[in-house]
């Protein structure tokens, strides 16, 4: 009984970094700064090779930032693609792609970004929260492949 | 045992509206109406800033119209990204990112729309279905932030 | 709880499948021959309508082949969309999208292929490997409808 229940709760795990990682699309995409802050630890961290944000104040500025608006303006989508998630005990990680795709003044859209990044997670008491991304345009140059191949077991 | 058959169930649930709504896309890029159709509750509604869609029927004839047969004969994928659910009981909802990619004359594809999506569902006899779906394309208009918005927690 | 036990199985076995899945375009992008060779079965095929791979030999093969590297150096990311997963026993589908986007000189991506995807996978005494993965590009033609409805129960 107990080994399946933490057999259930592996599940749950990978569910609940799921529904985490899939609520920052909508979140950065619509200006909820403080829903995209909440997704965050206290010392969590985003790197980005144009980019680095220390902190959930750090996201919601980031979020509320003339740079950002203007996107939301525009009409963006950062889309994250399924991940391959790994939980081992109170920590996880999620590898995968991202895309941000830009609507354009003819209706059509522009994929303006597509990148390479890894997710870690740690379970705190008030559920799991993102304590660190790291991201990388797929550029052909080495960060991004090394991204992706760290989350390859 | 009781309380770790809820948890069982609460996966299986979420796992169920992931399929189901799985099936949409190949569903209408293959032309199957009746397989669109049948995911759909007989009061169900799909509305956009294009089209009006009340129940089974009227999703079959979308399928079969000329409008849809021509992107399908032209090669089109209505792809939806892995979306945030939510279960509560016999209800939840998918919030979400879609695409449509239209295949070009040079072989290329484009862009043709991303959209903001909120899906419900409900929990039949049959198993779950879909109740209602409403999506905007992304055009830096507040229809799709408030569709995105809808979803977090 | 042999019956809750079962049920469990039941959905381990399909994130084991979304796990297996999700490591393929990080190892195809990142030139990660092995590990895209372990993913298959001994005697496991894919084949699109412009290549065959026979086992994980061709799979390496194909990973370090010039054509492959000349995409890893331009920036290449094989994304597959969140697929339709059905588990049966000991064997189990994967029916989805999958995009290849490439990096421009100019800095954006074109969308180079959108195809449609059918993954057998085989529960073996290593875990779930994919025995068949058949795939085409969505161009208007019947292949890539084929594929997308063989996956709609």
């Amino acid at each position: 009984m107990a080994a399946l229940e933490a057999r259930v709760q592996m599940l749950e795990d990978q569910l609940a970094v799921q529904r985490l990682l899939n609520q920052w699309g909508p979140a950065v995409d619509t200006g909820a700064s403080a829903a995209a802050a909440a997704l965050w630890t206290e010392d969590g961290v985003l790197e980005s090779e144009i980019s680095y944000l220390d902190g959930p104040g750090a996201v919601a500025a980031m979020v509320e930032s003339e740079g950002q608006q203007s996107l939301i303006r525009q009409g963006c989508a950062h889309i994250q693609a399924f991940p391959l998630i790994t939980v081992e005990g109170d920590r996880a990680t999620a590898t995968g792609y991202s895309r941000v795709y830009l609507h354009q003044e003819d209706g059509s859209y522009a994929v303006w970004r597509v990148s390479a990044n890894r997710w870690e997670f740690a379970r705190t008491g008030s559920g799991w929260r993102a304590t660190n991304r790291t991201n990388h345009v797929i550029d052909g140059g080495p960060e991004a492949r090394d991204l992706l191949r760290g989350g390859l077991s």
